[in-house]
């Protein structure tokens, strides 16, 4: 393998993208790359769960809830513990899709979240690709479901709140 | 790269295992790999649906259903359409997992799946790790629902009466 | 699941992200989710093939080379032939890396790109992550190594050629 | 999800499959399915890593060697160091593929191990579908190389003169 003798400089604006809550609802994007496909040409059903994972995981570091930090503190993990997905649409290679992720209830040591991807349609419309409804656990290090850190009940509650506000105001 | 001087002969014994069928009820075994599990140190939740699709997809062969084919020669190709998922415990890696799958109803152009994956503990009781109910539909190759094909619907209705006649039986 | 009664817009500055060029070298962001661990804490080896793959799709998707396009229109597909890569320093959760692509030799049936995966370091000085030298072959439908599309083999062509002018400069 | 009502036995004979040594050589099978192929009909090139590295752990555990204990106790972990891979022909959904792995240098804090997955063709002869060359290194929980734990390096090192006696009777 070559030697890279000229030291390279990673310009500035190159960064992996994160997603931004409207009406504390959070949007991502995810592109589809070979990787995702399978052989009937389409997107394989298990990875839609790896994008909306993603989008988890981007929601919470928007909010400053720091996950890697938590774990290695000895204080917890979150882990699915339910979910309900249902299959609309197919996604394709290429296609540029959309997470949106809404809190949608909060409970002691749980959370649960409604996540849905989507898709521009040619008229530029939004498609429903999947839908699902996740329940999140806070685990303790021995796995068992333990309370939520104070401050990330908060912060959770912050967001599922400003959502359902923005929902009333829209009837 | 050195070249491989001497051709190497596969010995007859070593081929991909295939599951079995008992009572209409279908077990198949998985490995947890390093690729399986995430830094929490158990596996990543979206990993347990490739394991149940690698279950079902053995099932099918083991039938005499040959996706591959059915695929190629235009006819259709199933798809999850829905599912729902409950992790009861984690695995972690080197476990011997066993997924079992039940056929629970047939549809004109769908089939009902009860599949659950379990590990043998250390009293040599079953636990339940992950367990699902999935709904895979035949989509012909515009993607839309399209009815089994006439064989398959046959198997898969024999299959679904020989675990009811052998549950009814255990009463 | 819940109806989602209100039409969700998506807002128009969420959207997949592209790298892009400078002098010649392409430079393309990956962040790093709960998948691409393994339980020893790091990210699985032959994942930073899966993000050397996001990162040449889509250089070529910035160069107008529409790889769909050409695998449904039968003129055919590229696939990697061989590569070598090299591991130099472990990458974490949260991590957000950077492949930097540049194409180092246009054959008849194949190109050869260079492709090294980085970090901002504390310090803000890039660290190598990983390495690697990958040759892409372009196989027509029946898998056999054929000649580039000409359009294509013009444009890798400038964009290699950009890049060696730039190395030269900086001497 | 409905309950199961009726506890579910697992059949003896339902187990995760182990590979063999035969000479020296390790031999393994794996299946490929749905999630191991991409739009374009084959197999997605990054996945072959995984398969070698699922016949490298059940090499290991073939030879007593637990890496789950030696990670958890402190001791330490392989990680691979470098790879070279190149890809012959295509694997397809269904095909019952072998990796033939064998021991090629013991060093002081790695291994280097020779890895072919073939398939029986359909005239019984194995094709190769790709080889590789892989550096293992043992790491310690710093990332640091390290020595191999001194019961290894024995099993290893009486692996690989297995190996090399085989071939050289053959010459």
């Amino acid at each position: 393998m070559r030697q890279m003798e000229h030291a390279i400089e990673i310009p500035d604006n190159v960064q992996a993208m994160n997603g931004c809550f409207v009406d504390g609802r959070h949007y991502f994007a995810v592109r589809i790359y070979f990787e995702d496909t399978d052989f009937s040409g389409i997107v394989y059903h298990a990875n839609y769960l790896r994008y909306m994972e993603r989008a988890r995981s981007d929601m919470l570091r928007l909010l400053g809830m720091d996950q890697n930090k938590a774990f290695d503190s000895g204080e917890g993990v979150y882990a699915v513990a339910n979910l309900a997905i249902k299959y609309h649409l197919p996604a394709k290679l290429d296609d540029d899709l959309i997470v949106v992720s809404t809190v949608e209830k909060m409970r002691a040591a749980s959370v649960i979240i409604d996540q849905t991807i989507m898709r521009r349609g040619s008229d530029q419309n939004p498609e429903i690709i999947t839908s699902a409804n996740i329940q999140v656990a806070f685990l303790n290090p021995q796995g068992r479901p333990h309370g939520h850190p104070k401050a990330w009940t908060e912060t959770l509650n912050k967001v599922m709140t400003a959502a359902q506000d923005a929902e009333n105001q829209e009837d």
